[in-house]
């Protein structure tokens, strides 16, 4: 079944496919209805992947001609390491495609384009109650033993 | 007492304060000895926080003419905002100056300063057991709920 | 006269009066009317002022509370230098503000805060037949022998 | 001729044969013997180019399984876009392969892969006495009338 998953860059046209794992990405965290993401901060996203001086991508896994689950992340410094880090800031796969490997497969998938881009170390936040998610997570990397504070300014 | 210090961008000059700091914060994760901070990593981050095209800073607090502690953040992009995030990736008091105030006021240059540059969230990461740190930052900012996977490359 | 002027960072509320010079600054290369510069870039602009994430800034000079001058310029890399270059691509001053000494000290403050952070060279590009302004530029900088060419895509 | 050059991204094994080609750019513009740019700066320009939060890219093209020109291209904002501007910083070919299209071949896969991310115009500054690179460039782009005063800071 993985054989037949394709996963490579979004590109222009994908947009409204793209635009439905997005808004079920942002539903699984409760952005949704009157709580959605605003539809400025989605094309303003949308065009960063494509604009050659933010650091920020998309890839999108494919199958049988549809767009099935979805990866986002970007590049930063860090004050430990010479080379960047790599933030993976979203990763969802279609409710009907769960259980076939599409999250793994996208997440190797940024572990290969980073290391050879000289990114010395992928991470990404979960939540704490997110079990699901951590089945996979524990297989493909560490749990830090880190937790994240934050401050909406 | 939190009166008489000072919170200031460092300079070229501080150097060696600051590099007496660093190591201090790098030794409390286990980064000395044998598994010290390579010099030339932190010759290339002090080298950062002066470059005009690096958005990675250094704050100092400054007591009676010496730095008693550090702040290190860096902005990057988000998916699901418009303007940048900041990762506040280094907190460090001198173990002589705590329980002053210094780490909060710290902190609270950084939001402001971020605040004033179109920053949406000031967030970092602390580990699970660090009870001491937490008991400030369960006052300035959220515990989100959400841990850190990592995966070097 | 000089002694009155103040140069210091564009803020959110100069907005309308440094429209009204980035106007001026636009006429003046044939971008006004039906080929004005479209608002929607003028906001993205004047937005990046105020993004963290962005190495690009804007000072203005100000005299009896009244803008009169602005300088736009951002930081980028070259291959030929370990620290960043910055490229001025804006200077302009009210027309009933010239001979004043405002370009002047609107270039001095870019070359100050510019070295002041590792910048090792700042440049700029201005059309050869503006004689005018190459009175000025011929004194404050090198006329390099360089010549632009451009492809828009 | 040109069909059998291949033009493809540096990778980290070209380090020898394009260091070759980089030092013949640079001896063109007077960089060599006790002027030679320093071997810091060449290596971190080099990682930059591996360095997957730089937006600074380095194409080559091939023959014969030989490096036989080099193109340098970095990305910036530009406040009169939205979109960034390229700015193509060095063009080389080597002595043996002139003549056989190898610039232009170069200056098109810039202009193809800015296209393809967004940006809006490819620039770059050529002496004004470089009349055999400038039979190219009248032919691929528009002297802009422009030129270039700069400041060493």
């Amino acid at each position: 079944m993985t054989d037949t998953i394709q996963v490579h860059p979004v590109a222009q046209t994908d947009f409204p496919a793209w635009k439905t794992l997005w808004d079920g990405y942002n539903a699984f965290y409760g952005r949704h209805h009157e709580t959605a993401l605003p539809l400025e901060i989605t094309e303003m996203t949308w065009s960063r992947f494509f604009d050659a001086y933010e650091p920020m991508h998309a890839l999108v896994a494919e199958s049988a001609g549809e767009l099935i689950g979805l990866v986002h992340f970007l590049f930063h410094r860090s004050t430990i390491q010479v080379g960047p880090s790599c933030y993976l800031q979203a990763l969802f796969t279609a409710g009907t495609a769960r259980g076939k490997g599409v999250g793994r497969k996208l997440i190797n998938e940024v572990y290969l384009r980073s290391k050879n881009m000289g990114v010395e170390r992928v991470y990404w936040h979960t939540h704490e109650t997110n079990t699901t998610a951590m089945q996979l997570y524990d297989k493909v990397a560490d749990k830090s033993g880190f937790v994240v504070y934050r401050k909406p300014l």
